[in-house]
């Protein structure tokens, strides 16, 4: 094969790869927001035909020396073509491992659970989910061992979503977090404030609706290229930096659950809005790991959304679409709202500081039960103990405690730890912008302009193009340290709790 | 190959063609509804693949002999695989004709000519849209020829979209059309009443999105199965009975611009959502013809929704959502109201009598186009002569004349008789369903079930599974006759307008 045939064939495998991928991801995002609630049978025989598709384009039988050809001629090739070539053998590596009819069974057995883990959710029915997990767990590890042998089956879990974590450079991050949050959560707990009463008003749908417009306004999302749906779980879908979805869910009785799901969605969405118009319809056009894609969403959400400084535009766009729920409520008590901390039960609804240490119980959890130190019947008592000890609450159930989330249902153990990776990657890259940008002079004149410039010169752009490990100390101003982290949470807390 | 093979092979293809064409729509629903403006490149990508991926699972080697085993072998068929055999060599027969690189080029014709049309309408400038016209033209007259050689054309593009149909039969029903009705519209304008002062009011689009669920559950669609969407041009899509997406545009000054879109796009869901079980996900899940199809949606419309006993439940729901613009509106004002007839120049808000006009102006154009007895250049001055021979209307510019509707953009030629025919074929479907359901008691009483059970039992249940010469007969109690449509509409208009 001449490196000529090699290119053509790996421009087709990716216009094919691209286009089932943008139809799955439309049906995806159609099933989510507007699709009839049974059209899941329909949609379940398309997605299948189209996953065997998409299984059969990638690992098809010149594959192997297709990549091989381009990768052994690293001189003659560009850049991006040689980093497509990259990308895909991970790719490849990651999905060859499981023959088609294996693949097959564990999109099955991933489809089941999800539907068993939603009823057994429900009725807080551990022990209705627990044959799926314990069926997930096999799977998992069957797959690790078939993928790397050498490793530890968790890390090479690990390695699928956020490329060059271990356990080894976890173990400390999440030991750092525990000791030094901890004990600030538990001491805030014990000063709670009282919910303020502005926030007992009635925040109509469709009032909402209008502020979600201007919100995405304010954090430079161009309508053109991102539509608001609305789902009980938002997420963010980007196709191409010209398709991308947010969605969010309203609550009558609280504009701020909303307003964050947006900005946080809006977060992921300008990362894939700013990827470099070459790198469209390649695999290189997404975010480059998990955890950078989350350092982005909770970069706008909490280190922007919740700041200080925030407050003086929000307030301005509150007063405009609530006057009536407002009144003359000050950027003062805005700033002291928005950051009420408390430990909880739910993951998704947790305040900036306690989030870490949701994540951190799930990290150790997994590492256990991967490794096969915890009975899969024992979960749920680990779980509540480790609530209580870190977090100082009381789980009075699964459907609150070890059934909340869907992640393990769809077997992606090893993603959790994407999310408090993220929010440190954040901190240091602020710390690593506030030496040129005037973050917080551009942030209160409502101008996220210049904070949206940097991260775009630093990651946005290059989607998938830079290794994560070149990517990152560049935008973080050196290797991730988890006191950079543990430093923000606890000045903030501190001044916010007169600690 | 062996019967057993030949079926096996057959559900293979059906498989495939399900999960791509359900791909397709689904990706055509969104692109008209929520997709963000500029997502067109991508989908226009994605759309490329997928329908090349439709024609080579198609129009593959062995098709033939897949085809023809079963075919030769009918007494040891089932009814259900012979019919899916009889439609899939039909739909094959259609594609084949053209050989790949032909059809893609055709689809690329077909795109770009639709961007040039939208364009030429929005300036009114005929002479940008000519030059693609002229190619379509050539484009569908060779496709005709390679089809069929011993046929006249335009006979074999009626018969993509109405099987059966040809000039020689349409010529004598637009005939009759013509001379029936042109002469009651043109008298009824004489006596044009003015527009009632109630629908000087605005009508809020937030309330019409109430109204529309109403009119919707009125008319016994269930949203579990189908769901309503926003678009310029309201449309039907429906991937199997349980996903069918109708579509509205909401205009402030007017409530029943909307309330017509839902239930005629009612009218087409119904249809999709009342198919046999097992005939879902196979090839005959669908409408039997267009004619049939927008007999359906044209029966709820006009026969039952333009209908005096209908007032009854309407009033009563305007009155609940729009209090203050009914004010005290009787019934008998309701029905004038839903009823002016006016001649006018574009054919989607054309009013129940002057529609066929409307559709046979066209037929006669497209006859003739497709002949090469009209040269392109001079349709607009044809187009503007027959509107003034039988409707009596000045056309002033060719946005509001010959370039009004977007069929010929995409090729359509041939597809636009379909409209007259339904609306035909739904009069004489009510003839025979009078002689034995009550169904102006039914509908005064709100009650719509027994005119859709009896639908549903002639018509729906069927899908493609009986041939459209065996399906209209027995619902039409005989074969088509043009009096008995230009009668209903003569009795109804002469009562309206006191001819």
């Amino acid at each position: 094969m001449t490196l000529k045939e090699a290119v053509e064939k790996l421009n087709e495998i990716e216009k094919a790869g691209y286009a089932l991928g943008h139809a799955q991801s439309i049906l995806h995002v159609d099933g989510d927001t507007v699709a009839p609630k049974n059209s899941w049978k329909g949609r379940g025989k398309a997605l299948a035909y189209l996953g065997e598709l998409t299984y059969r384009q990638l690992v098809n039988p010149e594959i192997g020396e297709i990549l091989d050809t381009i990768l052994q001629n690293r001189d003659e090739m560009d850049e991006i073509t040689f980093r497509r070539a990259e990308v895909m053998k991970e790719n490849y590596d990651d999905l060859h491992v499981l023959p088609m009819e294996e693949f097959i069974a564990w999109q099955e057995l991933a489809n089941e659970s999800g539907a068993v883990w939603h009823e057994a959710k429900e009725k807080s029915d551990w022990n209705m989910f627990a044959p799926y997990l314990e069926k997930l767990l096999t799977a998992r590890r069957r797959y690790a061992a078939l993928k790397d042998p050498e490793k530890p089956a968790y890390d090479v879990l690990l390695d699928l979503y956020e490329k060059g974590i271990s356990m080894e450079m976890l173990d400390p991050f999440f030991r750092a977090l525990r000791e030094d949050l901890s004990p600030v959560i538990l001491e805030v707990a014990k000063r709670e404030k009282p919910v303020p009463a502005f926030l007992k008003n009635t925040w109509p749908v469709e009032k909402q609706r209008v502020f979600s417009k201007k919100i995405m306004d304010l954090e430079g999302i161009d309508p053109l290229n991102c539509t608001l749906g609305e789902t009980e779980h938002p997420f963010t879908n980007g196709t191409n930096k010209w398709d991308v979805r947010i969605t969010t869910h309203y609550h009558e009785e609280d504009p701020f659950s909303s307003m964050y799901s947006v900005i946080h969605e809006g977060g992921h969405a300008l990362y894939e809005l700013d990827v470099r118009d070459d790198l469209q319809f390649t695999c290189l056009a997404g975010g480059a790991t998990m955890g950078i894609h989350e350092s982005q969403s909770r970069f706008y959400e909490n280190i922007i959304g919740r700041s200080r400084a925030f407050c003086t535009p929000l307030l301005k766009i509150l007063k405009e679409v609530f006057p009536e729920q407002i009144g003359s409520l000050t950027e003062e008590e805005l700033y002291s709202a928005i950051n009420l901390s408390k430990p909880s039960l739910i993951r998704t609804d947790a305040d900036e500081l306690t989030y870490p240490l949701h994540v951190m119980i799930r990290y150790e959890l997994e590492k256990a039960m991967i490794a096969g130190d915890l009975a899969v019947s024992d979960i749920p008592g680990e779980w509540n103990r480790l609530y209580k000890e870190f977090l100082g609450v009381d789980v009075p159930d699964d459907r609150r405690g070890a059934l909340q989330d869907s992640h393990w249902s769809f077997g992606g153990m090893g993603y959790f730890p994407s999310y408090a990776l993220g929010s440190a990657y954040g901190v240091q890259m602020l710390r690593e912008m506030e030496k040129t940008v005037d973050v917080w002079s551009a942030v209160a004149a409502g101008n996220l302009s210049p904070v949206t410039a940097w991260l775009t010169d630093r990651i946005h752009q290059y989607g998938m193009l830079k290794k994560p490990q070149d990517l990152l100390p560049a935008a973080m101003g050196g290797p991730l340290d988890a006191s950079v982290y543990t430093g923000y949470l606890k000045k903030k807390y501190s001044e916010l709790y007169g600690l």
